[in-house]
């Protein structure tokens, strides 16, 4: 038997986990299954193949685990969530916390553990992500700011941003922010806020959206201080968002600075 | 003709750089001659050794570098202070910028660069040094705060900690806070001001003064938090610091989150 068969899942607890990582030194959330026929030699560290090593060691058996969403190299994450599927009975939930931490590298934390129901599924079940993109601004980047911050060599205009953060809101044809090699369906997603704020010396951009399209908060983000540079008026903006030419987009900014900061889940997700 | 002999220095233009490190991955500033008679094969990674190498890279001949202070293993420095003298007649100040970060690697950076007079020196120019030390508190450490924040297991008592910092001010007998293996001639230094305050979700504690003993700040810092934890009364606090009693110091904290925050000169030294 293998705890990654989903027909034995429903006999087990399922355990949700709170994950915060940094992501400098991971090709991202994903676990990337090395394909034997191709004889690849190349390991590639990841956050869900980390944990899932840990998880296997604990259980003496693969388990699979499923995140909310999957971040991409270089990405950190504040409070990602995941879940698995255990048929360790007697074990407390929390103390997957301290049994994982022991066995993971230190740029990967579990912060909380608990069980939930069994059709608990962090992706589907999860309402809602929130990803904070950190920049700073200055001429010279220190060394202890672009490990978590993208740095600016200007400083912009946050009142023009946040002029420009109106429009994007409610049911969105994200197109625009879509990458040419985005297999989605559908390219709307339902974005609940996007705004600039100012945190001691960096620039923060949050915005939380039911799901985001491959690499869009790095293109909305660069999409915007690109605008803003140029110095389009709020209603230039919103044309060129709602374009739906790829081709309109800012540059997609690299992942430094970027945090996946949380996941929602509606109240009946959780009780 | 090396442009380590002192004799030559009259002749040649004194440059002043601001540097930035991450200093997780030295072993302090202090550039750490190996003795070859010791046949010693372990490389010692310094930032002194680091820029020292660059330099000799574009003199072609070794350069020395003074610093403001020898900040210790894995303490970061956002504006530490060096200076060298160079024959170099023709280069602009300005150009060893970019002359030194491309040849440096990326956790060191050179913000500033500025000819300054011949007497400059980084160290007894210095009429001050300002210190911060960051720290986190909360149950679980993010990996992506841990490498620039010291993490708290609670949340400190911030009035009370700046009750206590109002004793950390002016002459200052600081043999409490000396590590037993310091060989200051005087354990006297003039402080200017301590005080906690909180940073977003930091807390920070900034301490200036004309000059630190070894680890000095690590020690003030763990004594004061020690005293805090067990509610000490601001008086009590003032007998313990004021005893000349190593015994009575606090834990030395851990480098991770102290940053040489800046180097203050007198205005005769810059002008």
């Amino acid at each position: 038997m293998t705890l990654r068969d989903v027909d034995n899942r429903k006999a087990m607890r399922n355990i949700r986990l709170t994950i915060a990582y940094d992501g400098t030194d991971f090709s991202g959330w994903q676990r990337q299954d090395t394909d034997k026929t191709k004889q690849t030699k190349t390991i590639t560290r990841t956050v869900q193949g980390e944990i899932e090593k840990a998880l296997e060691k604990i259980h003496k058996t693969p388990v699979t685990l499923t995140g909310s969403g999957r971040t991409d190299a270089g990405v950190h994450a504040r409070a990602q969530t995941a879940n698995f599927y255990t048929p360790l009975v007697r074990m407390e939930a929390e103390r997957f916390i301290s049994a994982l931490n022991s066995l993971l590298p230190g740029d990967i934390r579990i912060t909380e553990a608990r069980e939930v129901p069994p059709d608990f599924h962090s992706r589907f079940s999860a309402s809602s992500r929130t990803y904070r993109y950190f920049f700073t601004s200055g001429r010279h980047a220190l060394p202890t700011e672009t490990r978590y911050a993208l740095r600016l060599r200007r400083q912009p205009d946050i009142s023009l941003l946040n002029d420009y953060c109106r429009f994007l809101r409610g049911e969105f044809d994200c197109t625009v922010f879509a990458s040419p090699a985005d297999k989605s369906v559908s390219r709307y997603r339902y974005i609940y806020g996007t705004y600039f704020f100012i945190q001691g010396d960096r620039i923060v951009f949050e915005i939380r959206a039911n799901a985001f399209l491959w690499k869009m908060v790095r293109s909305v983000a660069g999409t915007l201080l690109f605008y803003e540079e140029k110095k389009y008026s709020p209603k230039d903006f919103y044309r060129v968002i709602t374009s739906g030419k790829r081709e309109c987009a800012g540059p997609t900014l690299p992942p430094e600075g970027l945090f996946l900061w949380d996941v929602e889940f509606g109240v009946s997700a959780v009780t």
